[in-house]
């Protein structure tokens, strides 16, 4: 049960940005930008580094909503879930191993983020600026899911709610539902 | 040495906000508002918990400023040290304590933020309100931690340069310099 009452049809991170509007705002800006902004890394390659990062700290309804939008974007259900298994072995490119390598070390503290992590995502062809959104999306995911969990929210009562929130996450993004597209948050 | 290049007269976050302003602006407003934002909490109690977690994740420029900004707005620098040793022998009200105490285990990890220490904080007085901003504001210096070290920014190279930080949270917020007080970045 949620630390503080929340709708109870809202579950994991809805609940909490329907309650308070005020943050939710920076917090879907945040999201919009790096996750559907302008970036060499297509939003497939930006799911996954969130997907990595909630795996790691353990947030089953982050871990489960990404990876659904991960799969969703991608058009299949290994790779994210190949990912979340090991990244070194998992079939993406050897730039994007290095750079979910860099968001695992960024998840742990932004102190274990060493020089040949870094280095190695340069060799691999990673610019400064994917670097940079690489350790900003993990960081962000590092508040999400302390936030979906440290306030105890509810888990979905019907799993299939992912699928659908993946199809909204896919095709209309983190900034607020437009008019007339409330029943998607049910 | 920072991992992609910084102006190397802004040291900590100041570098990265500068760095890509797509993204500083929602971290400055989702700041401005928890921080500095209508509450019921003070803006040196909200400082003290961004204190607390920034020297529980050992990140030097987040800790140093915020300890400096808690000081400048309680008048002494002898609470934030003593909430920085030890909370729960700190000169801090219960329900302060019973808070910090659910700043310190969102740190670990959300899944760490327990019933008991919940209930410790709604008995000794704490609202649902605070309860949200304390969670939310510690998972948001999870993320400045882990992107101010993840990104391997500089310290300020004086550390008066603090002092002149303090002043400028404290007096002017979270939210981009008004013109005329770029002198402050330096």
């Amino acid at each position: 049960m949620p630390h503080i009452p929340l709708e109870s049809h809202l579950p994991g991170i809805t609940g909490l940005l329907e309650y308070s509007k005020a943050t939710a705002q920076p917090i879907r800006d945040l999201t919009q930008f790096l996750l559907r902004g302008p970036s060499s890394l297509t939003e497939a390659e930006r799911e996954l580094i969130a997907t990595v990062v909630s795996h790691g700290n353990e947030c089953t309804f982050c871990t489960t909503a990404h990876t659904a939008a991960a799969d969703l974007l991608a058009g299949e259900a290994i790779t994210a879930q190949k990912v979340k298994e090991n990244i070194e072995t998992a079939p993406v490119s050897e730039k994007m191993k290095a750079l979910l390598h860099i968001a695992a070390l960024t998840r742990q503290s932004g102190k274990s983020v060493s020089e040949e992590a870094i280095a190695r995502a340069k060799s691999a062809g990673a610019t400064d600026v994917e670097i940079h959104d690489t350790v900003l999306i993990a960081a962000l995911f590092c508040l999400y899911n302390r936030y979906v969990d440290g306030m105890g929210t509810a888990l979905p009562a019907d799993p299939a709610y992912y699928g659908v929130l993946a199809e909204r996450l896919v095709n209309h993004g983190y900034t607020r539902l437009p008019q007339g597209y409330e029943h998607l948050k049910k």
